[in-house]
């Protein structure tokens, strides 16, 4: 593994910004994405539960619904690619066996071994359920890769905005979620801003250090 | 700025593994912990409104007691770095208002200029406090954090353990966090990987491209 320089991680950092306005006629080239896909495939989530799925959206009609789906919002449909994340509601016990079963693929040995662990995942999963977290437990895991994604993106030279303020309910039906455990949480909008999209050049605005850090 | 290149970004992303043992001897150089501080800094957050601290511990005696509130996982106290994220509960309109004062800080123009943005920010805090979801969503913001760190960790050639296995609660009292507005939510430990971590070596475990990703 060759690490890249602070000053790389530092300047794509200071460049990402939540763009309000995409130049549709840029796209994200094929690499470029399938590189950005792996950022959400390869996301670490909370016992590699991977609790989540993404649904890539590129058919411009589909994005134009999305759009009147966000408020009327226009980076739906104005990006090359629009991610929605959506979550496993009400995870069952039953990830904890496939979760087991793709370890053993992946990496050999028994479910047998696995045994202590598995019974950890099921008594979280459990506890959880009991406790009414579940989903809140499991929605956050979605973020993490949702971080993973835009930093990826931002490093990659690709633009990007989050965006919580959608309907999720409507993301469902237009996307064929709807009656499906999965269940929109927020989507991301990644491509190229427009040359004229004015929130590009604005100063950064963020809390000082001394009150978002704390020592000990 | 200079992008880097696909195949940079993805031999970090398969590097990274949730990191079992570090070595305690292995401290993170001042300058890309430096970095790694301004990662957590720019992550982005709903609305900008940042509803978070990160508590960065070095000092052994904390981070041994640390470890004890973890059950008796040993990253906390063998990492070089650990970071806390705790979130602010029951964000309060005032979150609102500190935000319009930095933003014209930084920017310039007035805080009347951005009276219609304030509003969308305080009906959606109201919003979130009637319908009960409010910790729930400022919560999953830390996640974007979170993510952001882990990503921006790898790159730079340094190991991470996400850890939730924790007793927030002990965090809280260890840290100075309790009686105050922060809550702890879950740790990650930053530093480099003993020489005999056998997960280093494991196969990566994830689920089919197919079953993750949805195309529309």
């Amino acid at each position: 593994m060759m690490p890249i320089s602070s000053d790389q991680l530092l300047s794509a950092l200071n460049w990402r910004y939540a763009t309000k306005k995409f130049d549709p006629a840029k796209k994200i080239p094929a690499a470029t994405w399938a590189a950005l896909e792996q950022s959400l495939i390869l996301a670490p989530s909370s016992f590699g539960l991977e609790p989540w799925k993404f649904v890539i959206v590129t058919d411009p009609a589909v994005k134009q619904k999305l759009s009147a789906a966000s408020w009327n919002q226009t980076q739906p449909a104005d990006c090359s690619h629009l991610v929605v994340f959506a979550f496993k509601k009400d995870l069952g016990p039953e990830a904890a066996d496939q979760l087991i079963a793709r370890t053993v693929a992946a990496r050999g040995g028994t479910a047998a071994a696995l045994d202590g662990y598995k019974g950890m995942i099921l008594q979280s999963l459990a506890g959880a359920k009991a406790g009414g977290y579940l989903d809140t437990w499991q929605s956050r895991q979605v973020y993490i890769a949702l971080g993973q994604f835009m930093t990826a993106a931002a490093l990659l030279g690709v633009d990007t905005c989050p965006m919580e303020g959608i309907a999720p309910a409507q993301y469902d039906e237009l996307l064929g979620l709807a009656g499906t455990p999965y269940t929109t949480l927020c989507a991301c909008a990644a491509g190229h801003r427009a040359a004229d999209d004015k929130y590009a050049a604005a100063t950064k605005v963020r809390l000082p250090a001394a009150e978002v850090i704390k020592r000990v």
